[in-house]
This record gives C-alpha cells, sequence and structure tokens, in this order.
C-alpha cells in the first residue's frame, strides 16, 4: 500500500515556524522529528506572550523567539500558522527576506500567483511561486486527496459533500474546549463556550464562520474556490455542507460523485485509490469497518472507504467517505510536504 | 408557525405498550402524560425480567406485566417498540384480540396492506390498515418531514442525504455507553464497547447495520424503500449515507434535493415549511444560527434550516439541514400520532 510521503529538499534548510506554540504549529515540530527532515537551524516564532518560554525538538530546548519583521533573515523556509491577519502583516518582511513563506491561512490561497498545492495532485506548481505557497484549507485537502485519483482517470462533473468536522480546526483551545463541554454534560453543569458560538459536546453545529448572501459559509465557499483552483477547472460543481461534529482532529466527509461518462466500477475506483500516494482504503463490507477520525487521527494517510455505486444513479454517480488527520494532511504534513518540493 | 399536533381519538382507547422500559416506551408515557391522550386503560408489558416492577404514569405507579400472547385481551392499540422479532412473534396474537398494531420496527414497514405512516403526510392510510400500521424509520421521517412540504409543490427528482445519527436510535444502552465511552476517554482510561461495534465517543463511524451487495447498510436502504412507500412512487433517487456521531438523542440530516423542473426560490421552500405542521423553520444566516440537536432534542417539531440554493447547480437544486428528536418525531411521537388517527 502507498504511503503518504515526504520528499526532502537537496540539502538542509533554515527553516522557521510562525504560530509555533499552535495546535499546527507543534504538529510541524513531531514531523519534523519523525521524519529525519533536513534541518539546518530551526527558528520557533510567536506572539510576545509566548517569547522566551521554550518547545522540545529533538531533546533540545529551543527558545521561542518573538515574531518581528526581523525574525527571517538567513531563513530559506517561513511556515506560517498563524492566521491570516498575521500573515498579511509578516508576508512581505518574510519574502524580502529570502525566505519562501508556507501559509496555512487563507489569506493569499485564491492570489494570483500563489501556488495553492496538495503535493501529491500539483506538485509541477510549487516551481511557479514568487517567495509565498499557500495550503489549502483541510476539508479540501481530505476531500481533494480522495477524488483526485478517481477524477483523474474519470472527470467528475459535480462533488456534493457533507463535512463532519473536528474541533482541532479552530485550534487546540477549541479541543479543549470540547473536552471541557463534555466533561460538564457529563456531570449535568451549565457550560457556557467561548471558542465557539455553541455548545460542542453531544451536539453539532454549522461552520463557524460568516455566511454570504449564497448561504453558504465561508468554509463551504473555500471548498468550492480552491477546488477550482488547485484543479485548474472551474467547471466542476462543487456543493458542500460543513458542520462542526465532537471530534478531536480528524474530519470527515461524505462525498457523492456524479461524473462527466459513466461512473466507474467499484473495482477501478478501489484500485485507483489503493495506488495512490497518501491513501490507504478502508472499506470492509463484511465487518462494517470503514474510515473513522479515531482511526484517521495522528495517521499521515487519509482513510477512504464506503466506496459504491450511488443507488440512486449508479450508472452515473458513486459514494464514499474519507476520514483525515485535520492537523496532519489538513495542515503540517501537507505543508511540510510543500517544503519538501522546494 | 404550526406546531406539531396528536390528534385525539373520538373516545378514550384501551391501550397496551410492549417494550415500555425501553426509551421509546418511555417517551410514550412522556408524550400520554403532556398530550392529556384520552386513555381509558393503560397496560405496560415488557420482558420477564422487568415484569413485576412499576413506572409512573400521571403520578401513579403501573406495574409492568410480561408481554405474551394474552396480553392484548380488550386492548384497542398496541403501541410496539421491542425490535423485529419480538413483534413477530406477538402480532397475530395482538390483531386476533380486535387490537390495532402500531409498530416501531421494521417488521412489517415493506409488507402490502400494512401502511407506512407519517401522520403529516399519508394520514389518509391510516384507515386502510389490516390490523397492523408501521411507524418509519427514525431516518426516513425525519428526512421526509423536511422533504415533502417542498416536494408537493416541486416535485423532487433526487435526494441525495448525509444522516449524523445520535446514539438513541439503538436504545438506552447505547445512550448510556455514550456517555461510558466519553468519560473513559476524557479520564484517558481505556473502553470496550458492548453495545456498539465502536467507541462511539469523539468518533463517528458507519451505521452499525449490514451492509448488503449494493454496497450500502440496511439503514440506508431503508431510508430508499420507505421513502418510495409513503410517497407511493418509486422513481425518486434517494442516495443515503448514514453515520453515527456522538449525540445523545436527535438526528440531522444534510439534505440535497434536485428538483424535476426548475428548483423553488429559498422564500418559496421557507414559507412552504413554515407552514407545515410539525416542522419549525430556524435559519438565521446572520447569527449563524440554524437547526442543532440540542435544541432538537425534547421538541415535538423537526427544525429546518441552512435552506439554500445549491451553489453548485442554483438553477436545478438545494440544500438543507435538518434535526430532529429521534424518540419523539421519529418514535413514540409519530406512533401515538397514528393512534390519534385511529
Amino acid at each position: 500500500m502507498a504511503k503518504s510521503k515526504i520528499k526532502h529538499p537537496s540539502e538542509p534548510k533554515n527553516i522557521a515556524i510562525a504560530g509555533a506554540t499552535g495546535a499546527v504549529g507543534q504538529e510541524f515540530l513531531k514531523i519534523f522529528e519523525q521524519d529525519n527532515f533536513p534541518i539546518k537551524s530551526l527558528k520557533l516564532l510567536a506572539s510576545a506572550r509566548s517569547a522566551g518560554t521554550t518547545m522540545k525538538f529533538n531533546g533540545e530546548d529551543i527558545i521561542i523567539e518573538e515574531l518581528t519583521e526581523k525574525s527571517f533573515e538567513g531563513v530559506d523556509i517561513a511556515l506560517f500558522s498563524a492566521g491570516s491577519s498575521i500573515t498579511k502583516k509578516f508576508s512581505q518582511a518574510t519574502v524580502d527576506a529570502g525566505a519562501v513563506l508556507i501559509d496555512n491561512s487563507s489569506a493569499y490561497r485564491m492570489t494570483d500567483n500563489v501556488p495553492l498545492i496538495i503535493p501529491e495532485i500539483n506538485p509541477q506548481e510549487a516551481k511557479n511561486h514568487q517567495g509565498i505557497i499557500a495550503n489549502p484549507n483541510c476539508s479540501t485537502i481530505i476531500m481533494l486527496m480522495a477524488v483526485f485519483p478517481i477524477h483523474q482517470k474519470f472527470p467528475v462533473k459535480k462533488i456534493i459533500v457533507s463535512t463532519y468536522q473536528a474541533a482541532s480546526g479552530a485550534g487546540w483551545e477549541a479541543m479543549e474546549e470540547l473536552k471541557h463541554a463534555s466533561q460538564a454534560i457529563l456531570d449535568n453543569k451549565e457550560f457556557i463556550p467561548k471558542v465557539f458560538p455553541f455548545v460542542g459536546a453531544f451536539n453539532l453545529f454549522n461552520h463557524n464562520t460568516n455566511i454570504d448572501e449564497t448561504g453558504y459559509n465561508e468554509e463551504e465557499i473555500k471548498m468550492v474556490k480552491e477546488t477550482h483552483k488547485i484543479l485548474r477547472n472551474d467547471q466542476i460543481l462543487v456543493s458542500p455542507t460543513c458542520v462542526r461534529v465532537p471530534v478531536l482532529r480528524a474530519h470527515s466527509e461524505s462525498i457523492h460523485l456524479e461524473f462527466v461518462g459513466d461512473a466507474p466500477s467499484e473495482k477501478e475506483v478501489t484500485k485507483l485509490l489503493q495506488d495512490f500516494s497518501g491513501i490507504k482504503v478502508v472499506d470492509d463490507r463484511e465487518k462494517n469497518y470503514f474510515p473513522m477520525p479515531i482511526d484517521a487521527s495522528e495517521e499521515y494517510d487519509c482513510l477512504v472507504g464506503r466506496i459504491r455505486k450511488d443507488i440512486g444513479d449508479p450508472k452515473k454517480s458513486m459514494e464514499l467517505f474519507v476520514s483525515g488527520d485535520q492537523l496532519l494532511k489538513g495542515a503540517a504534513l501537507n505543508a511540510v510536504q510543500i517544503a519538501g518540493l522546494l
């Protein structure tokens, strides 16, 4: 079975992480350790509040520095995961210092001349960067990891997708809040959420981003626009419904695919997915064993299963279910894979 | 706003509840109390294990009797919620005793001459019963409560639905298991599930029913077949994905509708839903406030929102989100409403 791979740059790099203390920032360090990524120097950057504290890397304490416009001197690759406004504030200084900025926020995803990359799908675009490369939204990455291997061979006309999104997408505070809310409900106590607009435990709610005049939330709009940009095809119809569920760190998605031509067989689709790097097929009908967030958590691969011809319209459509770690393939892993392309 | 209503029979009835101690059985008692349903006598039936214990009804203790073939003498209406095999075992005796059996299991749902009824949708079929009336599957009821008001005026060609199903569908043991599993995970302890095949807390999984050769699970097949029977229309394409999520007692469903003709406007759909008994429209884009299981829990009405033209194909399709109490409209309430038609 193909496994998610991280390409290594030809020589060790000077790397900076902006937002090192966040949920994604911590995953960068774990991936670099596990993967033995060739690093010449590692700079951990965060807000003034965290500056001076330390984080462990390969057994050593690294002192966190305050993120400033002067942070990027001598840096080859700057991994940003600190939100759009921080990226926008420091992007010019980063690029001016000669570093390549790989950004996990939505700041520049839809900007012309900023490649939006999933390394298994469009790695060739990395070479066109002009200082900034954007990491797609987590839900988009996880969806396209399941859809692209099929689409490549059997073009897709329409994707109807409903997500089951973990708390981690809103940061570690949101993961903690989900645990606290769960404990409060188990104890029959009131809980007032601070990170999320509603109590997340034993509940679910529309993705907590603004709704525009189409009635779609920002997360859903990202899935539409980013899919068009990554696949360089704005003819694919994408209809997303993004929902937060009480899960800690892996997103799941129920995906309905309508094809331009006839739908491929289940066997063909299974083979295409099995052969695709970064995908693990989990599809045991007899044991009723399919992708689950607890299995996808802390996994590099996205799990795909429930591969079946659409019972409503088997000639034209298929259905799938995918679970992928939001912090890894949905964020930190994808960004490190991009770094490996440089 | 129209509210779910329970019609009352013309005169008080002798009622028996088979499976009185279960999650749905307990809801029958609550509904009868809240609604002042006209009851001449009430018999609570369960397995020998529970016989002799009592349940409160309107402040009085009622002794639970063992369910036997002789339980139904003098009974007008027998509400069964004890699983398919119990229904099959006792249905003949019930009908022979002259009682009308309203069954919450799947035993006779697809049987000819057994009406399958959602009282807001096809109440007229109640009069055709030959002793047994079936209560549809919870996911089917909640979906059709949202779809039928629209379909009635703007015929639907295809329904693509992904569910977010509560533990209650598997009984109160499943609800307890979800709480225990949550506590174990919060305490970093191992948890071995007994009711569900997988740990339900902070996780989700394919509906725990058998998968047939189509790749669909039984719950999904029910949604397809029951929709065709209830709407007396097997041309509607239904493509379901049924998923268990860590929610206690309300199911949610993300619904994509493709119409035979052009899609109606959001305003038209909202009006149709607002005017339909048993539906409450919850759709506040500005406050990002939409149907949530915690709001739907213990509510008679199903909550519908996220009403929007499909961003992929606005001319032909729409999207919706519904949450409904699985134990009430998905089970006990619908059955009591059927009893009210007799």
